[in-house]
């Protein structure tokens, strides 16, 4: 099997990458002797302390197995299943979950909210909680934002914090889809808690596959009464792991020495390149800035069969012909610019 | 942290040991460059192979994080939510997934059979069938059968025929829970497929986290028109890995060389020594016969305490007297001598 | 209490009109001596031979207590939690509901269709189903459709075959929600036959409520493998009354020299004669086609409040300047009459 | 069908009688004009206030369709999906209503605790609560008491003190299956205050159709903070009627003059006298003290095979030899004198 995974690094998705070495030393650091399963184990209570230290307050942390359960048990921990959860009509929630959040909370509906670049403007709120106050509709109760969106765009800590003050102003508790967290706080360049509780996120599914880590997703409670019996929460879905400490181990090794943003941060930079260079293209144009790490570019057909047919992976989103150029930690300045080779021939020949 | 790893080997639970060599090796070999997510790589196209090789039949093969989850979704892909569900007092689905089965059955109730030895006897299935025929009773439809069993007992060839077929006769669909399915094999002798598919099991949750890996267990379909669509039910319930492989690179890890059937017949051997030693012991009574890898030993309260109290960790079960000790794939021979030892200075104390 | 209820008809909602005599009559019929429970009663067997009668068919027939239960239960025996339903986006299902199809099915997602005046139109099934294949998608299963729609419009028999055959091209199942499903066959002027089973529906919620029953729906399967069961999850949730005769003895009494579409057609014409005058108002202006026994005029803002401050009872839809005027088997000439009176002065006024 | 409703009465159950003339006329009378839908009518208000006088206290009253729905909603509105509900092992949620609890709970678990004559003891309690601690055990959050039991017994002021109280203690909230709550209160001569909030009920499922009516259980909340939106909780299961009239007349009917302690009383006298005549009769024995309208009769084979050949209607519980007779408001002196005649002819003859 060797030779297929000795190709070289694609833009399909984050996720394709594979271990960084930060979290696969810290898995190997580990796993030594005997450890208590489901969470009772040191690293697992490191893990926790340092995304405290990372927030800079109390809150409590649990660690699952992805995002999509992440994102369903934390939806599901705010609402009951005759309520409705707003997010962006793009979100991961409402497009690529497959119903799992409904599935979670046993039936709360999704309603979707439009905006410009994948982010959910305040009167598209204002919009669905004011449409009707009858038992007939589900009652609003969560607002889903999503940090960095699926479009690879991120909320100013204006936007938000107008975003979420709407939200509160009609009872909405606020769950923050972190998946690309990470990548959200290097580009923005604040402290975590000035995007989180401190604009009022009730509950962040913080990222760690993405980042670099083999499996898990920390699910972390601002509001700390929302909490209360999560554990049994995850644990009857099926996301409490026996052997925890190999979930929270990535995180310690990931947490130390910032390397967490500093993968972000990587991540970014490399899209940034890209899209730089693919915005010189002619017949190529950006579909969205570009402020984390995926690069969202409308290329002619022709173009985009050319780069498939030289090997390239990367999905289109939204329409087929919108690319979606996903950078990871892995991604480097050659694969950039070997990328960027190709769809500029490609482009120039047409 | 390094301290509080480095004590020695337990006999708390099977999952407390770490990543055994194999899983751990193939851990790191996976981890090279991109791969597809969601499954589509080929480690999990190997893995899959392997399994059916090892079953020798074309069974249709899923890996999820954990066994809660594993037999969960077997269940809920064999019941509609006003079926029941009949297995063993004991069995794990029932008294340790915090009402898991129910949750993602959305209902399925969980009907409880007794039996010597925490195994089901037939004359209890038919009674729970045949107790009731009305709407108001939930129709029973699955089986689970747990091989090896909590009590660390393993069901016979002949004990296994018996209670499928008396299962199959009134309609009832055949979930095995293997979580230590490793270790009933290497005990009884057999070919995986003589007490699979051969015996009438239409779906098996074949454990690997017990056996020596990180996270992810096989669900394995026998009766392969089950299986359509499980890949959505896996996706709707977050317990389809973005980073699927690796997940599924531990069972190529773990099948090459048959790994996963050494290091049971390891843990199933070092339980043998245990109970042997254990049972010379005066004041001490084996509770159920050891053919797997636990000893169950009823104990004087002073000789628990005792051991608590010299550091050894292990869990009663059934009752306050009833001490479980697990054996795994790296318990030595040291450990069981020491342990045994410090029981037989308490037992003689008394 | 007599005083509020000696006020005059409105046009609020078909659902706000009492009990026709026919169905009074059947309950004072059905009230003698004992019967058995659960539907095993004669009125029971009766009325669901003599819904068989109406379709000409071998259907499998339920009685429910109301048209959301009806639906829910009928569209969750149609899909797994992990499937989509499709329907229009005006639909009940969607939008009147409070997540109950969500909430039955465990959280099959509702997939919304555009279509005009009401009516899903083929190409946006074909849309909605191509869109993706993949598992992050709810796979579609069931196609709903309202028969007569929200909108009171209803499908012709050639618009009914082109989307349920489009929907049956790509697999979906065929539910219809006949709310008001005898205004709709009162209006085309077919048998019963041609739009359903004839045309594909496999399984239809028959309205007794808003034709002038007390309460109760009946779930006609017509794809009779379907119903298997079907009495399981009526039980489970709550939906098999003990004395069913009370539910299904109504419906004796409205098949019985076919009451119910004489109060159909009664109720349609009424709509009819009010859509005729208020056509004629100048300011005031028809939105969709009146096909059965729903109004629904365009007003200004003036003449509404003012038809309320005249003690009539109605209410807007879709946009506030909507006015939605039901009419039921008991509005009578007069009443047509004097609201079309009410609403000329008042948009003469303006 | 009028010669199969011509039969006399029987002991099937109390719930194959029809409705009694005081619901009857009720419905007869609220039959008039038109009322707005969902409970926004004048019937449903009064049966409302009537309740809670009934109660003497601000409780929060809905009406449901039936005793499982009612009983499966309440409990659902007081636990979450990993929670418990502790009952006895004969109650009517757990032995007959085909997992409903668990349906509409998500997946609570129904722990079964065992006590004499069908009411649970406290010491059973504290063994549930107390066993196990750990998230792998699904928390207990709701006690289930039965009033009257299946038995037919009750609980007296004193027993269901300490009941409540122990579950108090251990933070269960309490929920009491009233489906003949009206026998229990006729029998033990208490105020309803004494037996339901003044001893710890937090919500009463207060049964209407076996005492009477054709549909409609109310649930009645005492801790009013726990019916906080169960409204949207009855809308989304189907449980919210549209011509809500038909249901809260009845009770408006049945509690006007004390009809429906009237009929409990009679009901429980009828059982008396049936016990009474049935315990002279050598053979046979009464299996739990008659305390309300049924008696539980252990009879040899040869007398129930007679008495079903001479058409009597009646069902076996808990074991094939206990016949379960229940009165009705309808059962008269000459049902009981004639059933008991017959049984005495048929005992002498063995």
């Amino acid at each position: 099997m060797k030779a297929e995974f000795q190709t070289r690094r694609q833009f399909a998705s984050d996720n394709n990458s594979g271990i960084c070495p930060e979290a696969f030393a810290a898995l190997a650091e580990a796993n030594r002797g005997h450890a208590p399963g489901y969470g009772n184990d040191p690293w697992t209570a490191k893990a926790s302390d340092m995304i405290r230290d990372v927030f800079e307050t109390k809150c409590e942390v649990f660690f699952v197995f992805n995002g999509t359960a992440a994102n369903s048990l934390a939806l599901a921990s705010l609402c009951q299943s005759y309520h409705s959860i707003l997010c962006h009509e793009h979100a991961h929630v409402e497009t690529a979950e497959c119903g799992a959040p409904e599935f979670y909370s046993n039936g709360s509906k999704v309603l979707l909210l439009s905006g410009k670049d994948g982010k959910i403007e305040s009167k598209a709120i204002e919009g669905a909680v004011m449409k009707r106050t009858d038992v007939h509709y589900p009652k609003p109760r969560a607002l889903s934002i999503t940090q960095a969106t699926e479009m690879g765009t991120i909320y100013s800590l204006d936007e938000l914090h107008k975003v979420i003050d709407t939200g509160k102003r009609f009872g909405l508790r606020v769950h923050m889809d972190g998946a690309r967290f990470a990548n959200a706080v290097a580009s923005l360049g604040v402290s975590p808690k000035e995007i989180t509780w401190q604009a009022g996120v009730d509950v962040l599914c913080f990222g760690g596959t993405k980042n670099g880590m083999a499996v898990g997703e920390a699910v972390v409670f601002f509001d700390t009464e929302l909490a209360k019996e999560f554990d049994y929460r995850c644990k009857q879905a099926g996301q409490l792991a026996s052997k925890m400490r190999f979930l929270s181990a990535s995180w310690v090794g990931m947490l130390q020495n910032d390397a967490w943003l500093r993968h972000a941060r990587h991540a970014n930079s490399m899209a940034k390149r890209l899209e730089t260079a693919l915005a010189g293209i002619p017949k190529l144009k950006i579909s969205f800035p570009c402020e984390t790490n995926g690069v969202f570019v409308r290329m002619p057909q022709a173009v985009i069969k050319g780069l498939y047919e030289k090997g390239w992976k990367f999905y289109t989103h939204v329409s087929p012909d919108d690319a979606r150029l996903m950078c990871s930690w892995d991604t480097t300045e050659e694969d950039v610019d070997a990328f960027v080779a190709d769809a500029k021939s490609l482009a120039e020949k047409l």
